[in-house]
C-alpha cells in the first residue's frame, strides 16, 4: 500500500525533531533568525502568543495584580547580591560592555565606549524588581505588591530549539512582596492553579501540578510550583513555574517593612512565570502529520471560509452568498469573544487553500460552491477529523451548531491528550523496569518511548543525578495530589512516603 | 497675599523641568532605576501605556496590519549594511560582546565567553526585519507585508528626561513592504495620520503634521512624516514618526521581488513609530501644579468614589450606598469601554484621598457622605475645574450625565492645549524678531518662552545649523497644509515658497 501523502515531512514516526520543525515551517509560526538562538515569531504564531496574554493578562488583574515595567538591564552587582540565584544565571548572560561603535583603524565599527560596570540583559528580573519594591515597602501598609510584567528576556542557552529555549524569550513575570510568610505561600500556590487551570482550560493541555525537587527549584527559591505536560514523543515539557521565595530576595534587596507591632521585618516574596514555550507545548500536544491543530479558545480565527470558484458563472453566486456567512458568523460569540471568520478569496484553488488551513490548524473549514449555494448549505469540515469527514449544514444549522462544535473541538484535544499521558504513565516499582521504560527497544523509534513513570524515590539527590547520568531522566516534580503511600525508592530500595513524577524532558 | 499650596513643588512657572519631574513623582507615574538612563514605569503610568496600545494596535489591526515578533540582537554586520542608517544609531548602541559571567581571580564576576561578532542590543529594527522580509518575498503576490511588533528598543542618550528621552523606551515599529512606490508613500502618510487622529482624539493633544528637512530625517529615510505638539514650556515635542524608506532598506537588506511583467524589482519599504515618550507629551501638555490631568479617553480610570466616614454611623449608610453607586456606574459604557470605576476604600481620611486622586489625574471624583446618601445624591468634581467647584447630582442624574461630562472634559482639555499652542505660534518675517523670540528676556523665566515661530526657509541647511547652534532651535516640520506662499527666508532673506514650524524642542 502506498504511503499516504502528509504535509508535515518526515512525519512524527519517522524523526519527531524535524516533524516539530515541520509543523512550525507549515503552519508558518515561526522561523529562525540570523542571530544565534534567536527566533522570528511570525504573525500566526504571535497570534496564539496574543491571545494567551489577552487571557491571562485578565486573570493576573481579576487576581489584584497591576501591569508595570523594569529595566532591560541589571547592573553586574545586583546579580551578585544573591548567591544562589547569581550562580543559577552566570552561565547564560548576555553581557552589555559598550555604549557605541566607532570606526576602527581598518575602517571597520567595533565597539567603543566601555561602560564601568557591565550590563547584564535580564534573565529574570528578581533583583531589579526587588530593587523597585525596597522603595516601595515601608510599612505593613504598603503591603502587598502584587506586579506583573510582559517582557522579553535573554537566556544565552546553548541548544536551543524554537519556542522551547531560545536565547530570547517572550514572557511574563510575575512578582509579589507580602507581610507575612502564609499570605506569599497561597499567592505562589494560587498562580499555580492560574496557570494549571489556563493550560486545560484554554491549551487544552493536561498537566501535572507538582512541587519540583530541592535541585531542580528556580536559583534562590524555597518552593517552586510547576505545570508538567507530556508531548506526543512522551517527554515532559515543564510549562509555568511560580516560585515562593521565602525571605532570600527579600534580604539581598533590602524589601522591608514596619510591622503592625512597630518591628522591622523582611517581606516575603513569589515570582512566576510562563513563556512563549506555551506555544511549542501546543504545537507538540496536538499537532499532528498535516500540521498544527489550534484548539479553538486559543485559536485566533475560529472558521475559515473557502469559496469554490470553477466559473464566473459560479463566481457570481457563490462570493454573495459567502459575504452574506460571513456577516451572519461574525455577529456571534464563542467564549465571550466574537467569533473570528477568516473568508479566503486568495487567487488560488479551492483545495490548495484547503490545505492551507489544514496546515495552520483553524478549527473549522466551510466550502461553499455553486451547489451548496443552490442547496443553501455548506460543507464544514473539522481539522479534529479526517480531512474529507464533511458535514452539510444548513446556514440556520450552521449559525445554531457552530459553537457548541468549538466546544466539542476543544473537549474533545483535552480528552486525547489526557488518554495519551494516562497510557504512556506507569507506575514502575523495580530498577529494572524503570531503566527499561525509559532505553528505548531495538528496532523502536529511539525519539519516541518511554513515557511518565510514576515512581517512588527516597529523596537523595544522588538519586537524580544518577537517573540524569544515565538515561537523562530527571524528577519533573512531586505531584500535590500524589497520596502518602509506603513504598521503597525506584532507585535505591529507601523507604519513601509517596511517588514523584519521573521522565525524560525538553 | 499668601501663596497658595501647591501639590508639586515647584510649579511651573518656578521650575519647570522640575515640575515636570514632581508630576511623575505625585502621579506615581514611574521612577529613575539603578541602570543610567533606564526608568521604571509604575502601574499607573503603564496603565496608560495599555490605553495607548489597545487603541493603537486596534487602528493598525484594522487597517490591515499584523503583529509579530523579531530578536532583540542585531548582529554588527547588519547594521553597517546601510551607511546612513548606522552612522545615525552607532553614537548611542548598547553592545553585547559576551554571553556568560565568569570569576575573576579576586572571586569577582567578569565578562567571559567573546562573541565572535557582537551583537547589538535594537535601536530599531529596519535590518532585522528586512532581512526577514527578504525571506517572505519572491513575488508581487507576496506583497504588501503589513508587520507591527511592540516591542523594547535602546539607544545609549547622554541626556535623558523620564519618558522623553530614555536609554531603553517602549515603542511600536510597523515595517511595510510594496510593490510600488505609490503605494508605499501612501501607506506612511495614512499611518501618519493614524497617530495625528490618535494623538488628538485621545491624547487631546493637537498637533501639526508635516515632513521633516532632510537633515532631520530618520538615518537612511527619503521622507520623514512627523506630528508636532506644543508643551506648556512652549517647546516642541515630537510624537511620532512614520517614513519613507523608497527602496534604500530593500537594496541594503535584499528585500526583492518578481514583478508582474516578470522583472525582479526592489520593493519598498515603509516604517512607523510611536513610543512611551507620548505618555511625557501628554503630562506636560495637561498637567497643572496640582498634578496629572488624564484625558478621559485614555485614562484607566474614569472616576473614583470616595465614602466620607465620620462615624461608624455614617459609615452603616455610606458603604452600601457607594457599593450600589459603583454596580451602577460600571454598568455603563464610555465610548465602546465599560466605564472603570475605583471605590476608594483605603484607611485614609476623605480629603487625603482626594488629593491623592487629583495627583493622580483622575477624570472625575465623586464624594458620598451621610448627608448625600440622606439626599440621594453625590457630590461630583472635574479634575480640569477648581477642586472645589464641585456639583451635586441625583443618583439618577449622574447616570445620565456621566458620560457626557466625560466627553465635556475630553474636548476641554484639547481645546485648551489648542488655544495655548494657536497664542504661542507666530508669524515672524524678519530674523530680529526671530532671535527676540527664541531669547528669553530680563526677568523672564529662561525655561518658558518663545513657542513656534511660522516663518519662512529658503531651504539650506546651513540655515538649520546657525540657528541650532545660536538659539538651539531646530525645523521642526514643513506642515502638510503650509500654503504656496511666495516670502523670503528668515534668516537669509533668500526666496521661499512656504512657511514652515521653528522651535525648540525636546
Amino acid at each position: 500500500m502506498a504511503k499516504q501523502k502528509t504535509a508535515v515531512t518526515p512525519t512524527r514516526e519517522e524523526n519527531y525533531p524535524e516533524w516539530y520543525q515541520g509543523v512550525l515551517k507549515v503552519a508558518d509560526l515561526s522561523e529562525h533568525s540570523p542571530v544565534r538562538g534567536c527566533m522570528v515569531i511570525k504573525p500566526w504564531g504571535y497570534s496564539i502568543w496574543e491571545n494567551i496574554q489577552k487571557v491571562l493578562d485578565k486573570k493576573f488583574k481579576e487576581t489584584g495584580h497591576q501591569n508595570a515595567y523594569f529595566p532591560l538591564f541589571i547592573p553586574l552587582s545586583f546579580m551578585e547580591k544573591e548567591a544562589e540565584h547569581v550562580e543559577g544565571f552566570a552561565k547564560e548572560c548576555a553581557v552589555v560592555t559598550h555604549h557605541r561603535l566607532e570606526r576602527g583603524p581598518d575602517g571597520k565599527l567595533v565597539p567603543a565606549g566601555e561602560l564601568e560596570e557591565p550590563l547584564i540583559v535580564r534573565p529574570t528580573s528578581e533583583m531589579i524588581i526587588g530593587d523597585s519594591f525596597s522603595k516601595w515597602v515601608q510599612s505593613y501598609r504598603d503591603l502587598p505588591i502584587l506586579i506583573n510584567q510582559w517582557a522579553n528576556v535573554v537566556r544565552w542557552e546553548m541548544r536551543t530549539r524554537m519556542f522551547l529555549r531560545t536565547a530570547e524569550f517572550l514572557w511574563q513575570e510575575g512578582h509579589t512582596a507580602h507581610a507575612s510568610r502564609e499570605e506569599a505561600e497561597v499567592e505562589a500556590k494560587k498562580m499555580h492553579q492560574i496557570y494549571a487551570d489556563f493550560a486545560r482550560e484554554y491549551l487544552a493541555v493536561p498537566v501535572i501540578l507538582g512541587e519540583k525537587t530541592p535541585q531542580e527549584r528556580f536559583p534562590g527559591a524555597v518552593n517552586t510550583y510547576t505545570i508538567e505536560a507530556m508531548m506526543q514523543d512522551r517527554k515532559a515539557l515543564q510549562l509555568g513555574t511560580s516560585h515562593f521565595l521565602g525571605q532570600n530576595f527579600a534580604k539581598s534587596c533590602g524589601i522591608q517593612f514596619s510591622s503592625q507591632s512597630g518591628e522591622q521585618e523582611f517581606a516575603w516574596t513569589t515570582s512566576w512565570g510562563v513563556t512563549t514555550r506555551m506555544i511549542g507545548g501546543l504545537v507538540m500536544v496536538h499537532s499532528d502529520d498535516d500540521g498544527l491543530i489550534l484548539p479553538p479558545r486559543i485559536a485566533s480565527a475560529h472558521v475559515v471560509i473557502i469559496p469554490i470558484l470553477n466559473s464566473d458563472e459560479a463566481a457570481a453566486k457563490v462570493v454573495p452568498f459567502c459575504q452574506n456567512l460571513v456577516s451572519a458568523l461574525k455577529k456571534l460569540h464563542y467564549h465571550g469573544q466574537p467569533l473570528e471568520v477568516i473568508f479566503d478569496t486568495k487567487d488560488q484553488r479551492a483545495g490548495e487553500k484547503s490545505w492551507h488551513w489544514i496546515k495552520k490548524g483553524i478549527p473549522l473549514r466551510i466550502e461553499v460552491g455553486a451547489r451548496e449555494v443552490d442547496g443553501g448549505v455548506v460543507s464544514l469540515a473539522r481539522r479534529d477529523k479526517a480531512h474529507r469527514d464533511t458535514q452539510t449544514l444548513s446556514v440556520h444549522e450552521l449559525e445554531q451548531k457552530i459553537c457548541p462544535i468549538l466546544d466539542e473541538i476543544q473537549a474533545s484535544l483535552l480528552r486525547k491528550a489526557k488518554e495519551f499521558r494516562n497510557q504512556h504513565t506507569v507506575k514502575i516499582d523495580h530498577k529494572s523496569d524503570f531503566y527499561d521504560f525509559f532505553t528505548p527497544k531495538n528496532g523502536e523509534n529511539p525519539e519516541i518511548h518511554g513515557g511518565f513513570a510514576f515512581s517512588h524515590w527516597c529523596g537523595d539527590p544522588a538519586v537524580e543525578e544518577q537517573i540524569k547520568n544515565d538515561l537523562n531522566v530527571t524528577i519533573r516534580c512531586i505531584p500535590l495530589d500524589s497520596p502518602h503511600e509506603e513504598g521503597r525508592c525506584v532507585i535505591t530500595g529507601k523507604p519513601s512516603k509517596r511517588r514523584v513524577i519521573y521522565a525524560k524532558s525538553y
